[in-house]
């Protein structure tokens, strides 16, 4: 074979692997519209037969992608990019669909298809029951949830010395161990402990008053979208919408769909969640249109997703430069309403640290409590150590351990996430990772971009967009988390950003510093 | 075989067939929810890959159901239900379904999937062409859909005598023919005419009023879906949502997208869009949800669906019983706005005859004015007889001509309708068609039903909705439009009784009688 006619069949297999993938991607996006539309548009009556729909996507894209005829492309795939540097994006993309094909041919079609058609279902339930306060009704479908999610880790497998929560976290970051996790958790609880110990002895509150004060839910609506749009959500590629969970879905970079919810007391709750979903929703816009469904033009990961959530609702969203700049524009959209409260009063707002029942109103301070407790509940439920009926009973206890609350009925207890009811066993922990992570970007953002807090009183966000677009973005799945970290900020990922920021801002906020 | 096992083998032929249809609905479900979110939910940005999504569903429902494996299940269910009765449900089904794919396996694969990513695509040209008054950007879109329509009807081809409209025309009327068309529209033209000539001369004028009043659009909102409601919609399995064009969509019997759009100056205009697309959503509404997907469950053609629509619009919404209601119920929500008009004159505004450009804002008659036109236009395009070129010229000469008007541009010329974009060509006399078995199957009803025009004067719509759910609803695919005609009307379609209606309505109305 000549050096040229090599170099045509390299990129022969490359296309005919990427037609494949393409293939895999139009069914999963249209999968995700489905569920988008599930929990914003659909009419009560079509619960069944979606579910049946996206049963028989999910069978429809596991069978196409699962075929031999894609592990014999992945094979020719490799041949060809072999000689490419690691970090070339063809050798990439065929190294992380390798990946992904290995771990998909482990799981039965049966059980992907059962599994899709089951999270349809249980979401749908899980609403209901949370409305009506009623964990009986949710305990079964609970129940068949972790049945079917051990199953899978089964099939997944785990390496040497882990546990069944290994296998279903690594769908959500690649390699996650609860080990691993563990040793995050342990220190990360002590440390903030000692902080909220030393907020509550302080002898400055922040002013509780802004979250207090109504606001008509069209305005905050209208404020919100601002917002998202100033800080660069580009909504000719994506939409916001209502829904009693907030997220972010969509079909793929240029169809962006995330929700938010309104409670007329709390225009921060609003803004906060718009802020949380609009940063990933960046992350979406940002990946690359050609790469539409190849592993250059998907995120990195959850953990990854969530930093740049994480890092728009609190190194920006609760920042005094951030509003600074948004206290000047509440006017256009509220009037006068808003007249009476003072910049540190907004600061203030934004920054009370209250531990509460419900994790997504939660403070920075105590955010990370909320999910320390997911992740050893659901740890225990796939390892069989606790029972979906016992559920409330321990969910509540550790609320009182972790926070010192008595969680006064379920609807604020174990029934508050989504996540179980949609199947998403060990996708908690990477809220923290994210958390993590965000603030050891700003860090590194902070130090790379002079001026950009500067930027931000005058409502420029754009180089910080820039950045993230560059050093997160581009970078597709290139990167695990702490490859990715450690590229960026030159150091593997740690807490300590995460303690300075909390006590750099907080501490003076209490008048500790 | 002992007959129980027969009866055994046949009920496992049955279900062997049923769940191979039931998968083709899956997917092409899926695929008009993604068509009605193209329509009234997606970003911008979402068009080219939302094309990709809608080929990509099409070739595999294409592919499913064209099977050889199909033609298999077919042939042994149809030896299952030899023995049932000839409008046995079953039976109906079997029929039907084979009817469909003898016709689906004569299409090829690729010009399927070409023909969705196509009118995905100029559905958004289209809208763009048609805001920027532009036909030029238009014409090559639709260039490409007469060829490829042209290339589909000489792959279904067409019987003796017949020409290539006919091929397409039986996708949403089975059977229907050119020259059976033009029969019905020549002397309909001419008798349509008479009227329109003696209502020109008339001693009375109606009031226009109504129609000139502004009021807001979210009034107008909220009244037309209490009166889509109350007319028997049912929103727990539907929706009512805006878009450019109004239609009828959605997945399925439990979930059905309806859309309408909204003029400042006519609440009219809504109104009857909102109770011409709930006719279709009713009837949709009303088929059968155990046979979701089969024939017994699906709408005879689209021209009893426009009968039901037509019915709503202009048999109930458009009568001095219906107005005695409604009156009643616009202070609830235009507050003192209306309150100057007489009873008369809501009756006046909803029946003037008044020749215009736009098919959907025109009245009861000169409605069928409109669709004679776009029948000679395209099966003109159609027998190659037109060059799309040539396509605004003629479209004006023919206004001239029908209507005597003279259309000011494009806008309001050949580019109003999103029809020819979306493929669908041979599907405008249905229209007319729906609009005859409307007024015949409406006489009918009020024979059946003593005092049904007294009820409409208190709301009460419900009488009239379970004789159309047992007359026409239940029926499924059972008949074809003549053969349902006869059934319940003991005769065949003909235009006596709209014309009936329209001259019993009008002729007072101006004066005349």
């Amino acid at each position: 074979m000549t050096a040229t006619a090599a170099h045509d069949s390299g990129t022969a297999a490359m296309a005919a692997l990427i037609g494949r993938v393409r293939e895999v991607k139009l069914l999963e996006s249209t999968a995700s519209v489905l569920g988008w539309d599930q929990e914003t548009m659909m009419p009560e009556g079509g619960v069944e037969w979606r579910s049946a729909q996206l049963a028989h996507l999910a069978r429809l894209s596991h069978q196409t992608f699962t075929s031999t005829q894609t592990g014999d492309l992945i094979a020719a795939a490799m041949d060809a990019v072999a000689g490419l540097p690691e970090d070339h994006p063809d050798r990439v993309d065929v190294r992380e669909i390798d990946r992904d094909w290995r771990k998909a041919t482990r799981l039965p079609e049966a059980l992907v298809s059962e599994l899709a058609e089951l999270s349809s279902k249980a979401m749908h339930e899980w609403a209901a029951a949370r409305q009506a306060n009623d964990f009986p009704r949710f305990q079964p479908w609970l129940e068949r949830t972790v049945e079917l999610n051990r199953q899978k880790a089964e099939c997944l497998g785990w390496p040497a010395g882990g546990e069944p929560w290994d296998a279903l976290a690594d769908s959500y970051e690649p390699g996650l161990a609860a080990v691993e996790m563990q040793a995050v958790f342990e220190p990360l609880r002590k440390r903030l402990q000692g902080l909220l110990d030393r907020l509550r002895g302080a002898p400055r509150r922040p002013s509780n008053g802004f979250n207090e004060h109504a606001l008509a839910l069209a305005d905050q609506e209208r404020f919100v979208k601002f917002v998202a749009r100033r800080i660069g959500f580009d909504f000719s590629r994506g939409r916001l919408d209502r829904s009693t969970h907030p997220f972010c879905g969509g079909s793929h970079c240029n169809d962006v769909r995330m929700t938010t919810r309104y409670l007329e007391t709390c225009v921060l709750d609003a803004l906060g969640s718009t802020m949380h979903e609009a940063g990933h929703g960046m992350y979406e816009q940002g990946l690359s249109a050609e790469r539409i469904g190849l592993p250059m033009g998907e995120a990195a990961g959850l953990s990854v997703h969530e930093s740049q959530s994480r890092l728009w609702e609190n190194q920006v969203g609760r920042s005094r430069a951030f509003w600074t700049w948004a206290q000047g524009q509440l006017p256009a959209f509220f009037g006068e309403a808003c007249d009476r409260f003072s910049l540190q009063d907004l600061v203030d707002g934004a920054n009370v640290v209250e531990p509460g029942f419900i994790r997504v109103e939660a403070d920075e301070g105590t955010y990370n409590m909320h999910v320390m407790i997911r992740f050893e509940l659901e740890r225990a439920m796939i390892k069989g150590d606790l029972k979906v009926a016992d559920l409330p009973g321990v969910w509540n206890g550790l609320y009182k351990d972790f926070l010192g609350l008595t969680v006064p009925d379920d609807r604020r207890g174990c029934l508050q996430d989504v996540h179980w009811s949609m199947g998403a066993i060990g996708y908690f922990p990477t809220y923290t990772l994210g958390t993590l992570l965000a603030a050891q970007l700003f860090e590194k953002a902070r130090t790379d971009l002079p001026g950009l807090e500067e930027g931000f009183t005058r409502g420029d966000f754009s180089p910080l967009l820039g950045w993230l677009r560059k050093n997160v973005h581009a970078e597709g799945r290139r990167h695990r988390l702490d490859g990715l970290c450690r590229k960026v900020t030159g150091k593997p990922l740690s807490a300590d950003p995460l303690m300075r920021h909390l006590e750099g801002k907080l501490l003076p906020l209490y008048g500790l510093a």
